[in-house]
């Protein structure tokens, strides 16, 4: 065959092009220029992710023109595919039609394997479908008496030739179900394929004939408090699901060095905590499935991201060594397990579970999935990302250099520890405002977007009720009880007679703030207490005190910008986290809202091999500080219980909010907060 | 430091030779040559690996003359190591003694890492020590606030730096216990670490500090009626204690196909024959540990070598397959998996499982452990080996071409089927004689020198008594009843009229010959039965049938040499097998007993990496025969049911014994064995 008998084609959006003999196919020709075009069913006409668009009539700029017949008439395949499933307009199966003359091809962008996923986060960076865990459809050759080899052999010379996939390990689970799949599929298999981060490949498992359904996987972030966890589908990135549910751990210990300590002072405490948060974790796995009208065997990876004492925990190892210095981790590095080692029985038999590296002894693969998340090694500007839980992650930098710390602010931001506390769900306080001069409040709870005030509300939340107070919620509510005068600059409630309300009950030598009554209709009263205002008072000291920690370890004073992130669901009012004091004084225009950036960071782990390694190589360079050792640490941390600091000016939050110079101390009744013992949370 | 100020050093036997900076260890020197000097402990003086033996005085071969003061004086740690432990004369610590002029160091034998290890077989081959499993000794960097990283992570940095060995994948049961055990042996400890076929490398289990006792491996021939295994030190590939029992399975069909039925016709039958066979392998395993001393624990690999039917229950896959054509394998390539996921939790729970290739769908691992550890790819005459079991292998070839079968023989060579039949173990008879005059046996139980006959056997076999016969001692009886005229050329046995011997009792319409009566004493009667005769008849028709369709395959009608490989602890004579007409006719000279083939071939692929490659390369080349679809198997097996055989005329067996010419046909009462249904055994 000539050139000049050759056509000319060429793929867009990528410009690549090349000259092919009549009758290649699209998918072939796209495979040979290196075009991104997706393929599951390796073109046999199953799965029709290659569909491409052709182009008609003259391109100038290419200097060609599109002949009605450059592509061949449609096929039987092709047709019945149509038929039975539908092509959109213009759309042909680029494993069917065939290359007859000069022609301009366009790949729509959900034909190409590695999309390109935009997430809806401050940055909106661009991620690119890149799974661990992928899935081939093959024919995999009989076997005879003349070809003595096993079937697993057989398969993997399948996936080697139609696939180029190489190096499978054979699992004790594929080779019990191997051989009657492959009957059943009459030799046509689809088999879900992992790469470990340990250069592992693995089959996690396999389905008789073509496999519809997509694989999923979850991205898990299992914090002290709160475990949230989103279904994705791994071939697009889409959330199908998501939910949360409360680290049932917590009953062993609220704050990571309770948990530690319960290990150490109860032999097989560890094993007890390990056993529950694997059984919440399956039961959350189960949940999200179901919602999704999925079934655990439909989730074939997980990525978990946490704290190293939850990590521990998770894999069954003793914490006692995090619970005192050097703070040694069993393992640092990022980890590929098999679930079912986990106790994971809720997941695929066969699913693979990644664990992000971890930083150190106190700062965990958390912090690791909020770098990947907010990617401050590339920033021009220096920024303070504070991922807010139980434990904070703090990180700072730009592109020179990353530090990182984590802080034990205690489970006061995720509702646990507060009066009328609760997890980020239906029928939670997540925003609270409060009249300055009628001091009374106004709230929208989770499932809502009215406010308490607007006409509806009763019957919009009919349904959750009014249940409690979530991390955002008691934010915004100690924030504005002091914007209101309600709360003093040392963190006291102040009485009715002292700030004009009747709702300023007594309790007590203290005072609580009535936010919402419902006790007539038999539903709760919710208040917060002065025990409420001591336990946020101790949660921000820390979280300040780490982020200054940081700042110190660079010698600067203030930071260009701030990420607010935070824990499930729940975002955190830049202007009320400033007035509380839980971060440095910075302009307001600069303090962003990123959401649960560890459990973004998980997701984009369980979408692409390519973030793995990139964390994995960044987390090399991010510089630790250890706060439990630091006595700068404990200063930062006593100058910071004021509301918003004892001696730092916040001019930039001054510019923008006067908060009232009230004093409700009457002597001895606020000063209970400072003396508590701090935990790491 | 110029070339003139440095030392000669040689070393012995393999000459190596180089010079050296006075002051240089002599450890460090063998390793710079690639003298094959062993050590364990890296260096430290603990583990005495590494002793050597300085020469001294004159060395006209080599042209120098040893000083005195060649190497230096004992060092404070060699000092303390031979009061503690003691050396041999002349020896030297080479991690101690520094070279400080011209010297000629011997390294003994038992001091070379790659050591070579003579096997008492009929070849008398040199196997070379280099297991799968080995155990390094390390000292691992303490952990700091400066420096995060894992325990484990630091380990590998030891393992990598100290031994070159990498790669290692993170396991939990290791990761779970390896901070406790770091600390306890103050950061020095002992690591086993494995590589698979597969190409990883896994840390097995790791101890506190230097440990002492040598790794134990199992060498495990898993057959249809009898599992048996060697327990080895892996360092040196003794053995420490040899074992076997009945493989519990018998209780669901005493041969493959009837194990393979029971699979299929009973759900979950698979799963209980799975269980069982795992059970008692672990028996088997703690009963060898403690035979040997040792704990489970001590064990930290095993090699299976099993048929595939086997070999597919052991894993826990439904054999379904094997039970028609086209006989295909779940998987034929070799495996390395966790001893705990095939549930042989009497092993270390870090132990690995090694099982050799299989070769097709009837011929096993077994029989590629014959062909490893008799080499017949290597042979310059002709060779077939028979590996005599419930179903034995067969392999013919020489340096061009390796042919295999297997062929079911059914369980009466291991003594099952046959009235008075036992495994071999002390008490039975093992060894049998008929005068042909008189009539009257003699016989060997195992456990004792003596025949019967003998003064003393009485008390001899007192303790063991007389419980039954062994495969290789009904194979004995029955040839001898042959020679004896007992037996006529159809297996009829006579009446004491046609035989002259009131041994010949008649049993319904047959008769049996009484071998032994302890009735008396309350002990049994051991007689052979007509129907023991027709159990062998199908044994020994199938074995031959199997043997001539390779001749046949590769168009000869003689072999140059036989090997007779047995079940566990028996050897075949080889009269006694050409008597019976198990064996094409040969030259007896050119018949040899290899014991048990298949377990020496796990022995030694159980000592050795390069053997386990060898034999997946080898089991490629081997051409498989397949038996079961092979028209020419069944006419070989009617032909061969007589004794010696209906047709062959055995003329190299005729040169050495003459065979009565009797029959003993009554009508009717010899017929009944030849209809009778073969059955894959």
């Amino acid at each position: 065959m000539t050139e000049a008998t050759e056509a000319l084609v060429i793929f867009t959006p990528s410009g690549k092009r090349g000259r092919f003999a009549p009758g290649t196919t699209v998918l072939a020709a796209a495979r040979q220029l290196g075009v991104d075009l997706d393929s599951v069913c390796g073109g046999r006409g199953i799965c029709s992710k290659c569909q491409i668009t052709p182009g008609t009539g003259a391109f100038p700029k290419h200097g060609l023109t599109v002949a009605a017949d450059a592509l061949s008439g449609w096929n039987a395949v092709e047709e019945r595919y149509k038929q039975k499933r539908g092509l959109a307009e213009g759309r042909r199966l680029g494993c069917q039609a065939r290359i007859q003359g000069d022609v301009v091809i366009d790949v729509p962008p959900e034909s190409q394997l590695h999309r390109q996923v935009i997430r809806k986060s401050a940055s909106d960076r661009v991620m690119v479908m890149d799974p661990a865990t992928r899935s081939y459809f093959v024919e995999v050759a009989e076997p005879s008496m003349d070809e003595p080899t096993g079937d697993f052999q057989r398969l993997c010379t399948a996936l080697e030739q139609q696939w180029q996939v190489s190096g499978l390990a054979p699992d004790l689970h594929i080779l019990r179900k191997l051989q009657p799949v492959l009957r059943k599929g009459e030799w046509k298999v689809t088999v879900a394929v992992n790469r470990g981060a340990d250069g592992s490949v693995r089959i996690v498992d396999l389905w008789p004939g073509f496999r519809e359904a997509p694989l999923c996987g979850l991205a898990i972030d299992l914090g002290s408090t709160t475990i949230a966890a989103h279904l994705c589908d791994l071939s697009d990135g889409r959330v199908l699901a998501s939910s949360g549910v409360m680290n049932p751990q917590i009953r062993f210990g609220e704050d990571l060095m309770s948990r530690v300590s319960y290990a150490m002072m109860n032999p097989g405490g560890d094993v007890e905590m390990t056993r529950v948060v694997r059984e919440a974790m399956n039961a959350l796995a189960a949940s999200l499935a179901s919602e999704a009208g999925l079934t655990g065997a439909d989730i074939v990876e997980a990525v978990v991201v946490c704290n190293p004492v939850m990590h521990h925990l998770l894999l069954g190892i003793d914490p006692v060594e995090l619970g005192q210095a050097p703070f040694a981790l069993a393992s640092s590095g990022s980890l590929t397990l098999d679930a079912a080692n986990l106790g994971l029985a809720a997941l695929n038999p066969g699913a693979r579970v990644y664990l992000l590296p971890l930083i150190a002894g106190h700062v965990g693969a958390d912090a690791a999935a909020v770098a990947l998340a907010e990617a401050p090694e590339t920033s021009d500007d220096l920024v303070l990302i504070v991922d807010v839980g139980t434990n904070a992650e703090i990180l700072l930098g730009d592109r020179r250099q990353v530090l990182a710390c984590s802080s034990p602010t205690g489970p006061a931001f995720e509702g646990a520890q507060i009066s009328a506390g609760q997890r980020a769900a239906p029928g939670a306080i997540e925003r609270v405002e409060i009249d300055p001069l009628t001091k009374e409040p106004r709230f929208r709870v989770i499932g809502s977007d009215l406010w308490s005030t607007d006409p509806g509300f009763p019957e919009a939340t009919a349904q959750t009720g009014i249940t409690g107070i979530c991390g955002s919620g008691i934010i915004e509510a100690v924030a504005e009880m002091r914007m209101a005068g309600i709360v003093d600059g040392s963190g006291l409630i102040g009485s009715a007679e002292q700030t004009g309300t009747d709702r300023c009950e007594p309790t007590g030598r203290t005072h609580a703030y009535l936010l919402h009554d419902a006790s007539a209709t038999g539903g709760p009263r919710i208040s917060v207490t002065q025990g409420d205002i001591r336990a946020i008072q101790l949660a921000k000291s820390a979280l300040y005190a780490g982020a200054r920690l940081l700042m110190d370890e660079i010698g600067v004073d203030k930071v260009d910008r701030i990420v607010l992130a935070g824990a499930f669901g729940a975002h955190i009012s830049p202007r009320h986290a400033m007035v509380l004091g839980m971060i440095p004084d910075a302009p307001l225009d600069k303090v962003s809202s990123a959401g649960n950036a560890a459990g973004t960071g998980a997701r984009i782990a369980l979408c692409s091999l390519a973030a793995r390694a990139a964390i994995e190589a960044t987390v090399q360079r991010i510089h630790k500080v250890e706060t439990a050792i630091e006595p700068r640490f404990q200063e930062h941390f006593v100058a910071a219980n004021a509301i918003p600091h004892a001696t730092a000016p916040f001019p930039e939050l001054a510019a923008v909010v006067t908060l009232p110079d009230v004093s409700f101390n009457s002597g001895g009744a606020g000063g209970e907060g400072n003396g508590r013992r701090r935990r790491r949370g």
